[in-house]
């Protein structure tokens, strides 16, 4: 047997000198943020009041149409802590499942907290610092954020306030405890800091939290505070932007293999993960019509593409936060207690919403012992122990696999292994238990959900 | 500022394709093990029914004076999952130190168990498997080498049985889940599944548990069972020999660095994470003489080389083992429940023992308080939370880094990060509470345990 490589590793200097701004390719706009009541196609930089708590800077990246924004070398210092992260051929993975397709995965967990999301809490840490800023605030879910926002805060000796789901709290109190040696202050969230946590807690002390309530939240407590500001992990366009290194890497490292991919998929909560390994690929599927093919993959229990709206709604459970145009199961969906707490936001991203909503890309949704199952053969196969929300991407990468087995073809699969499951050794425990509920979606629940969407105001588109 | 590199990262073809064999190189022989009552300072392969748990191929690469030992082609495309591993240079650390000195840490925590301990591991599974071993049984304290052996049994689909030491179970349940998930059989040690076991349970349900009951359990487990041998983490020569792949790539690594090291740093538990990265520069310090420093660093709660006796000891508690010569507290020595379990032994190897013994290294002890506060230091600067044993190392090396920057001279450091701390977050969290302890040892209770070594017969040394 001839030897065939497993890992294609660029040295530190080919780490991105910028981020790629998908938005200069698009062949179309992208709705953005508005007021309550208040909503416009576009917004210029006069509306930066509509932004409240983005540095300049970042908002500026946020409306940008420069295709390339310099990534500052201070935040390439900080990369190099562990990018360029590796790209895996899944040799072992193919020959448990028979199959002729090639698999590849790019690995994000070899950052200092586990998963991708260090990429941007860096980038963001450094405008914020740049801005004045001396704390931030945000809502956390599975925690894949919250950790590395408090990395980000200690290399740049911000204070940082985290609102954690109350859920995944209990499933990772490591998490918790992570970011506590990290010098954040950690409230389970809903949590009795906030007016919108009392009330939460108080009309029913059960409650379960989420993404939109731990952020309403960190906003809440960021207007309450001195030069605090909060921060988010997902979603908005700057965000998205700066996990663009994820693509960028893997286009050199496939150059390496010899391969380029006939599939990319990727894991969709608020879309940052799919967004930092898809978006680089867009400009080659758009300028140059190749067929390749770009998979989003939710959670069954929060289906948002696949059963939700292309609508208006809040980001938040604030009700006073901006109203983003996306793909949304309504800001009240409660989302059940799902291990992969990182997928239960209840809309996505507005690029990755319109993009969908464009058929430029798929979606599909899996329940999660498909999930578990597809988690637990990757780590004895591959040796890693996936996050529950990278093994979306994993399951959905196997049926791919296998029905180009039953197709014949040697299809090019490549997937974002987004992060580490070794904070997730809880949920693992109970699927092996067979405690696993599938936590199955009605479409009243959804229906109801989305009676309840804000009024808006349109004007001009 | 002339950015300088950070991380130095070797190509999958750089795998190392041999062991080094720090045998080959020494002047004098090391004391090998010896049936209880009879020992002789050498052993021929005649005397191979004295370690009946090891197959004949690694019962070769013990006593082997070969200095260079093919690695097999299926181990080195296992080692590619995470092989070669970064060598970093800690340019925060020292910046915050504001020291001369050059800090360098090689990290073996890239591994899928997030240890050194997977490089053995799989190397002892393809020789088991090789040699007609169905099923593999170890002891483990941290479960480091626990989780690093589930994981190999599956690569090599053998059956795994963990004896897991109480006292470590508790403070790190995630492994033991871990451990669950890769298939293995995980009985907290000591459990009621061997006689070893049941005679100390029914003696005092509150014993402390350590790796010398554990490893008693376990051999009890392989003579019991079919097809069936009992696989050690640490302290066998062939163990050492198996991770000396560290030290070969931190010598090329340092070239690319353009340094070479004044002083090397490594915890010692059994001594297997001291070795792999200190033996293969040894032979430089053997044939020319160069001045480099190489301290092993321990557990002031287990000092077994800085208060511990030269002599002949059990490896475990079972009194029917082989009988080796090193410095010990004896084998009925009870380790106080410190979380740097892999620590606990109350021996280390042979040949590190007689490398202390001749003085060709040093040794130092910390108490833990000061090891997790050198291991929070650490996370803050660069990231990674070190697992309390490498921490020990962490600790050292700031101290040497200190005392460079006292003299004013630009030493180069090296220490080998041999493991994440991310399943070690309760012993983190008891730190920042102010509820650790620093576990003092007394030296009666050294004196005690020291009284009741095994008797033997010396024929020739």
């Amino acid at each position: 047997m001839t030897r065939q490589k497993t890992r294609f590793q660029l040295p530190e200097n080919e780490i991105p000198t910028y981020w790629y701004n998908v938005l200069s390719d698009l062949p179309f706009s992208i709705p953005l943020a508005v007021q309550p009541k208040k909503v416009k196609e576009t917004l210029s930089e006069r509306n930066y009041k509509g932004s409240p708590q983005l540095p300049l800077s970042l908002f500026r990246q946020n409306v940008s149409k420069e295709r390339y924004i310099e990534i500052p070398q201070e935040v390439r210092s900080l990369y190099a802590l562990w990018r360029p992260t590796p790209l895996y051929r899944a040799h072992r993975l193919e020959r448990h499942l028979e199959t002729p397709a090639k698999i590849y995965y790019k690995y994000e967990g070899t950052s200092p907290t586990g998963s991708h999301k260090l990429n941007t809490a860096i980038a963001q840490a450094y405008y914020y610092k740049k801005a004045g800023v001396k704390h931030l605030t945000t809502g956390t879910s599975a925690a894949q954020w919250g950790s590395a926002l408090a990395l980000a805060c200690n290399f740049f000796e911000l204070v940082c306030t985290i609102y954690m789901t109350n859920v995944s709290y209990e499933q990772k109190l490591d998490r918790a405890k992570l970011m506590e040696t990290l010098g954040a202050k950690v409230f389970s969230s809903p949590s009795r800091e906030t007016e919108v946590g009392r009330k939460l807690v108080e009309g029913d002390p059960n409650v379960i939290g989420n993404l939109a309530i731990s952020n309403a939240e960190a906003l809440e407590h960021a207007r309450n505070s001195d030069k605090c500001k909060f921060s988010v992990g997902s979603g908005q366009n700057h965000v998205l932007l700066h996990q663009t290194v994820i693509g960028q890497e893997t286009i050199k490292q496939l150059k390496m293999a010899g391969d380029y991919p006939d599939i990319i998929i990727a894991c969709v909560g608020g879309g940052s993960n799919f967004a930092g390994l898809c978006f680089p690929f867009i400009s080659s599927k758009l300028n140059h019509s190749d067929s390749i093919r770009l998979i989003a993959v939710e959670s069954a229990a929060c289906p948002k593409l696949t059963r939700g709206r292309y609508t208006w709604d809040h980001t938040d459970l604030s009700g006073i936060s901006p109203i983003v145009k996306s793909y949304t199961l309504g800001h009240n969906f409660v989302t059940p207690g799902i291990y992969a707490a990182g997928l239960r936001y209840h809309a996505t991203s507005p690029i990755i919403s319109k993009l969908y909503h464009e058929k430029l890309i798929e979606a599909t949704a899996y329940s999660q012992r498909a999930v578990f199952e597809a988690g637990l053969l990757f780590s004895h196969t591959e040796g890693i122990l996936p996050a529950p929300e990278s093994a979306h991407a994993i399951r959905a990468a196997i049926d791919e696999a296998v029905k180009a087995r039953e197709r014949g073809d040697e299809s090019v699969i490549l997937f974002n292994l987004s992060g580490h499951g070794y904070f997730d050794l809880g949920g693992y425990e109970c699927y092996l238990k067979t405690e696993m509920d599938d936590c199955i979606v009605t479409d009243k629940q959804i229906e109801e959900s989305l009676s309840n969407l804000p009024e808006v105001e349109l004007r001009g588109g």
